[in-house]
């Protein structure tokens, strides 16, 4: 175990410079002209885990195409299933990055790009510690199986209905997923809770085409009028979702998790630095911890209506599009929450308008329970990996296919994340800690050892 | 002046194909990739007056140029200024146009294209009347300039420097201006009163990057989320403006208008009908007719912030942009609403986000009198050309060069539109009616041989 430890040590530069060459795909899942890049960075995955001497192939689906490995020479231990994602976030606004999003930099012991966090980054190290073991001892000390997919950005539209086909292949006693985050410098953590999330695009017509704003404007519906008035109808004026009967199934954190989490040390000035904001928002009388881990929230990602670009024009706008999503806790059904949002909607549609709001995609959210042998297992490579005890902590995020893996399929789950909360996962100049991937990736070299003496 | 008339009905096929070939030229001042279309569109006009046997010349402004053009052989006789411009909207949104913005095409009697009305259409039929009268008499009744600028749809920037620098090039006893509409169809119109104008562009910015919507989202500010509360706040839930002050030097109509306004046969239906909505909106209390031509009003015209394209990204977005312009009575200074609007906005700008709201340009309101020799000339033109009784109307848009040929250069402007309501200008599918378009052409050749008269 040392010996594979000093070596993820010694070869830290080269696993930097691959990690780069991952990076530099533009593996954009949600915008159909980067398909090939999504090929690309599949087969670029594959092949480095078919060198690694895995067993490899590429799995198309509907959509964009599945990375599976496997390493089942280990009989009578325990088998890990590795998920990962090699897709991205798109990259825009552009004129907000300091450097190409596709060209990674290293600056401050972080590395800069689109992915260098979420998920390629952390993906990777597992890819790492796999690799170090086989390179150190020709073998592995459990069984290991990779399924790394290129549509978690969109929501994972086909990575279900493949599950179901192929449950025998991926079929695993634990699940590992670094696709979460520290809870801070210095606080290497195990994450118990994801949100859930349902996404919804609304759009709004008043009429047939856009008007003359001199001849028609303040006589007729305004498109952009009626958007903003229902968006700016979804909150209380205090910060709280203003949707009736959105918090009626939320369960209140019990009292113990209260309890650690008000030991974690994070003061609003901390949470702002790391959210790179001047002030807090949201519900009233709860903590940006309780706001973000145990609470559901709606935030609105996007509107476009009417003129665009520089300088005026003269028009009522006749259509707007807007895209928001709730965040929701474990307990709460999308499907219900997605009819009390379009029956908010519909009962604020003034006369003469169409407003559609339409789910993109939901799922529910997660709990894993904190005193399973795995999530045990996992605490134990966290120190070794890390060199300290670390926390327990619940992740505002979500990762639709857990709920998939340790429901339907019955795979416990461990979600190790080794980013930070202030990486801008999403956001422009996306980093992720070089000193953290090495971390990491020491960390799970350390689970495949603990996992086999379990 | 019958075989003027007559002329023009024979030439009809000929003047809309020249017509056709204006209209393809794309001149849209408000886009830089735009300009050579400009000077393009400019050197046509030149060219074609020219021909017609006027001096020409194309004037450079620091922004796009002017076409000037005179006649000025009828010694003695009043001297006209006819003013107009080749200058068009924006075509976006693009996949609402049932046919390429600028190949026009003929349709149920109209013509479509951008520019087919505003203002392209309506400035020719002067050239054409002016045409006629040249080819068949070889002279005119008065002494005729035309002043034909390329910047009317940016808020005409450069105009009025230009105009106090050759004011003794362009002095006219009257200003002729084709850039209204009639009443509606049947109904040919002298308009004695015009909106003005104040345009905003508003910035918000709440944090550095955008930021993952699962980490932040319900714990930091949301640059859209403080943007459509201030959007919502502008107007009372019943549609009144709700900016303190706004209405406060409005004057009301005298006794007269509001009589004669109320005779002219606009119910809901019909202004439903012309704008091609379900429902109307605006100021309680208040006809259509008022809310559009003697009330301010205030329309958001373009929102754009955050994600915008196709499928969804799990963001909090840090900035937004929305553009909105206010529609002003001839009282209401423009410098002054701008400073209610400021105040309104800065009042609603939560802690911890920064919000600036811009004025782009501004210009008061018109009034002009209806007892006046020009515009009763004006009215006995219309009677010719259209074959009936005119009306007398106001118009919710703006032309601000207006006040600075009535107000400052003392030139009285006659305001004689011959489009139509539902024409869809600054919309896709703008039209014009090719026999308004004739009508309007017989009523400016009318109007040469009325004022000569005077």
């Amino acid at each position: 175990m040392d010996e594979v430890l000093a070596r993820i040590d010694s070869e830290r530069d080269r696993s930097i410079s691959d990690l780069k060459d991952l990076l530099r795909i533009p593996s954009v899942s949600s915008r159909p002209d980067h398909s090939a890049d999504m090929a690309r960075a599949a087969e670029w995955l594959r092949a480095r885990l078919e060198a690694m001497g895995l067993e490899t192939r590429i799995c198309e689906t509907p959509g964009h195409p599945i990375v599976y490995a496997e390493w089942l020479s280990a009989p009578g231990k325990p088998t890990v299933l590795i998920y990962g994602h090699f897709d991205v976030q798109p990259v825009e606004p552009l004129d907000e990055w300091s450097s190409d999003p596709f060209e990674p930099v290293e600056e401050g012991g972080n590395l800069i790009a689109r992915g260098a966090n979420d998920d390629k980054g952390q993906m990777f190290t597992h890819v790492r510690a796999v690799e170090a073991w086989l390179s150190e001892t020709g073998s592995l000390p459990v069984n290991v199986k990779f399924l790394i997919e290129g549509e978690e950005e969109i929501g994972s539209p086909n990575l279900p209905a493949w599950l179901r086909e192929n449950r025998e292949m991926v079929k695993a006693d634990v699940v590992a997923i670094s696709d979460t985050s520290q809870f801070g410098p210095g606080y290497p953590s195990v994450c118990t809770g994801l949100r859930g999330i349902a996404t919804f695009e609304m759009r709004v017509k008043t009429g047939q085409s856009d008007l003359h704003s001199g001849t028609f404007g303040g006589a007729v519906p305004n498109a952009i009028q009626v958007m903003t008035d229902i968006l700016a109808s979804f909150h209380t004026p205090e910060g709280a979702v203003a949707i009736e009967g959105f918090y009626s199934d939320v369960v209140e954190p019990t009292e113990e998790e209260r309890a650690s989490w008000a030991r974690l040390p994070r003061s609003d000035e901390q949470f702002m630095r790391e959210a790179g904001t001047r002030s807090l928002w949201g519900e009233p009388g709860r903590t940006s911890i309780e706001r973000t881990w145990s609470r559901p929230t709606l935030e609105i990602v996007g509107v476009t209506a009417g003129h665009q670009g520089p300088g005026h024009k003269g028009i009522v706008p006749a259509t707007a599009v807007a895209r928001f999503s709730t965040r929701l806790v474990p307990e709460m059904d999308p499907e219900r929450v997605v009819r009390l949002v379009q029956s908010h909607v519909a009962k604020r549609t003034p006369p003469g308008a169409e407003v559609s709001a339409v789910c993109g995609h939901g799922a529910r959210g997660t709990l894993i329970p904190a005193d399973s042998k795995w999530v045990q297992a996992a605490k134990r490579a966290l120190a070794v990996g890390f060199g300290k005890e670390p926390v327990f902590i619940r992740e505002g995020g979500s990762i639709p296919i857990v709920n998939l893996f340790q429901g339907e399929l019955g795979m416990p789950c461990l979600l190790l994340g080794y980013g930070l909360p202030d990486d801008r996962i999403h956001g422009p100049n996306e980093k992720f800690s070089m000193a953290d991937f090495q971390s990491g990736t020491r960390t799970n070299a350390a689970l495949l050892a603990e996992l086999a003496a379990l």
